[in-house]
C-alpha cells in the first residue's frame, strides 16, 4: 500500500513515522505547502519521498491522508475522491459545507473511493453510530477548555469578555452545531465529527465553555434515544508537540491506518 | 452483496429486516438449527431464502452475519475465513479463547477474509482502540444490571447470594476479564468486546454488580492512558423482543452492516 500525507506538521509527522513502521506500507509520498519541513520530515522516515503536489501522486497512491488544513481539505478531497482513490481526513470542519459534503460523498460513492473519518478527540462516536438506526431524540456535545485556548476567537471578543479574569467555569455558548463551528474555529473538527456521525449539525446541540482549572480540553458526549442513554466524557492531554492538537486524535488517526492498511476489521 | 445469517433469533430478525431495505443487498440467506424459524422469518422477508447449512452457501455469499449462539459461532467462524468470506461476529464470547482466536484471525488475515466486531451494547470502543495507539494505564469495564439478570448464575448460587433481598447497589464481583467472562455468562459479549479491542483479557478489570432500582444494563468504561482519561456510561433498554438483548448492540450490527454493503467509511 501507499500512502500520500497532506500536511507535514504535528500530525503528519506522527502518522508518517507510525506508517514507516507498518509492513504493508511500501511508500509514503509527503506533500507540504512548505517544502522544506516535508524534506525534514521525509529524511527521518525510511519509506518516504517529498513529491511536489498530491494530483501527480493519485496515479500511484491508495490511501490519500489529509492532516493539513481545512483549506487545503476542500481542494484536496474533491480531485483524491474523483480519482477513486480512499481518503482519510482530519479537517473535518471542510465537511461542514453540507452542498460541498454532499457532493464530495456521492462522488465518492460513484468513483468507489472511501471517506474515512477517524473518531478524533472524542469518544463515544461508535454508540453514537448505533443509536441512530433507532429514534433519536438528543444529541449534546459539551466542550470546556481551558481559557487560554479562547484567545482571539471573534465571539469572545466581540463580547468583550476578558478571558483572564474569569475564576470559575463560565459556559461562553449554547446552540446548534451548525452555529458553533462557524463561531468557534477551535472545535470545528469535534463539533463536525459528532454531527456527521449523529443526527446532522442542526440538532446535535453544542455548549462551550471555559475552566480555568482544568489542564485538558474537555468533551461530554450525551445521547438519548429509543435504544436508552449514553454519556461519555474525555479528557484530553494536548499534544506535547503541538498544544493545539490532543493526542487522542492523533492516536485515533493511527489506530483507523492500522485498520486500514493491514484489511484488520476487528471492531467496526 | 449476498448475506447469511445464522441464527434467526431476535437479532437475526431485525437484522434481515434491516438488510433486505438496503439496495446494495441482493440475497439474505437464512440459516437456524430450527429450520422452522427460519422459514417464519424468510416468510417475513423479501430477498429471504432459507438454507440447509452455511457451508453450502459460502459459495455464493459475500458476508456471513452469525448471530446465534457462542457454540455456533466457533464452529461457522473457521469454515467462514479459511473460505476467504468476511464475517460479522455477534457472539462475541466466541473469541475468549486465546488460541481459538489467534487462529481464526491469523486464517482470516491469509485467506482475506475480514472479521467484523460490532461495538454492541457499549459505547467508547472508537476511544478504547485508540488509546491502545499510545499507553495506556488501566481499562476497566463497570457492569450493573436489575438482580433479576444473574438469576441462575452459578457464581451466585455458590455464594448463596439472595438476589431477591438485595435492596441497594451491590457489587458482586472484581477481577479481570478472562475471569469475568467465565463466572458472569450474561456480560461476556461486553467484556470480550472491550478486551480484544483495548488491552486483552487480563490487564481489563471488570467489576458487576446489581441494582435493585434500575430499570436498564449499565456499562461504565473507563480509561486511563497516555492520551489522558475518559469514561463513558450507557444505558440499555433490553430488546422488546428479547430483553437478553439491548437495543444497542442490534443497531451497532446494523449500524456496522450499512457501512460494509455500501463501503461507505465516514468515521472508522
Amino acid at each position: 500500500m501507499r500512502l500520500t500525507i497532506v500536511g507535514c506538521g504535528s500530525r503528519g509527522s506522527k502518522l508518517a513515522e507510525a506508517a514507516d513502521k507498518m509492513m504493508e506500507v511500501k511508500r509514503i509520498y509527503l506533500v507540504d505547502e512548505d517544502k522544506a519541513r516535508a524534506e525534514a520530515l521525509a529524511a527521518t522516515v525510511n519509506k518516504a519521498e517529498v513529491v511536489e503536489d498530491v494530483e501527480e501522486e493519485l496515479y500511484h497512491c491508495d490511501l490519500v491522508i489529509e492532516c493539513a488544513t481545512q483549506a487545503a481539505a476542500r481542494q484536496v478531497i474533491p480531485k483524491v475522491v474523483a480519482r477513486g482513490v480512499d481518503i482519510m481526513i482530519m479537517s473535518v470542519g471542510a465537511l461542514v459545507d453540507d452542498d460541498f459534503r454532499e457532493a464530495v460523498t456521492e462522488k465518492a460513492k460513484m468513483c468507489d473511493s472511501k471517506i474515512y473519518i477517524p473518531s478524533g478527540a472524542i469518544c463515544g462516536t461508535d454508540g453514537l453510530r448505533a443509536s441512530t438506526v433507532g429514534e433519536v431524540q438528543q444529541v449534546e456535545l459539551i466542550t470546556i477548555m481551558p481559557p487560554v485556548s479562547f484567545e482571539g476567537v471573534k465571539y469572545v471578543e466581540d463580547r468583550g469578555i476578558d478571558l483572564k479574569s474569569i475564576k470559575d467555569k463560565t459556559i461562553l455558548y449554547t446552540g446548534t452545531a451548525r452555529e458553533a463551528v462557524q463561531l468557534f474555529p477551535r472545535n470545528v473538527n469535534v463539533a463536525a465529527i459528532v454531527s456527521i456521525m449523529g443526527i446532522g449539525f442542526d440538532r446535535t446541540m453544542v455548549t462551550i465553555g471555559v475552566d480555568p482549572d482544568i489542564k485538558t480540553n474537555y468533551h461530554e458526549l450525551k445521547i438519548k434515544g429509543e435504544f436508552g442513554d449514553l454519556c461519555t466524557h474525555t479528557y484530553n492531554v494536548p499534544s506535547p508537540i503541538n498544544p493545539k492538537t490532543s493526542n487522542l486524535s492523533v492516536f485515533s488517526a493511527i489506530a483507523a491506518l492500522e485498520r486500514i492498511v493491514k484489511n484488520q476489521w476487528v471492531g467496526i
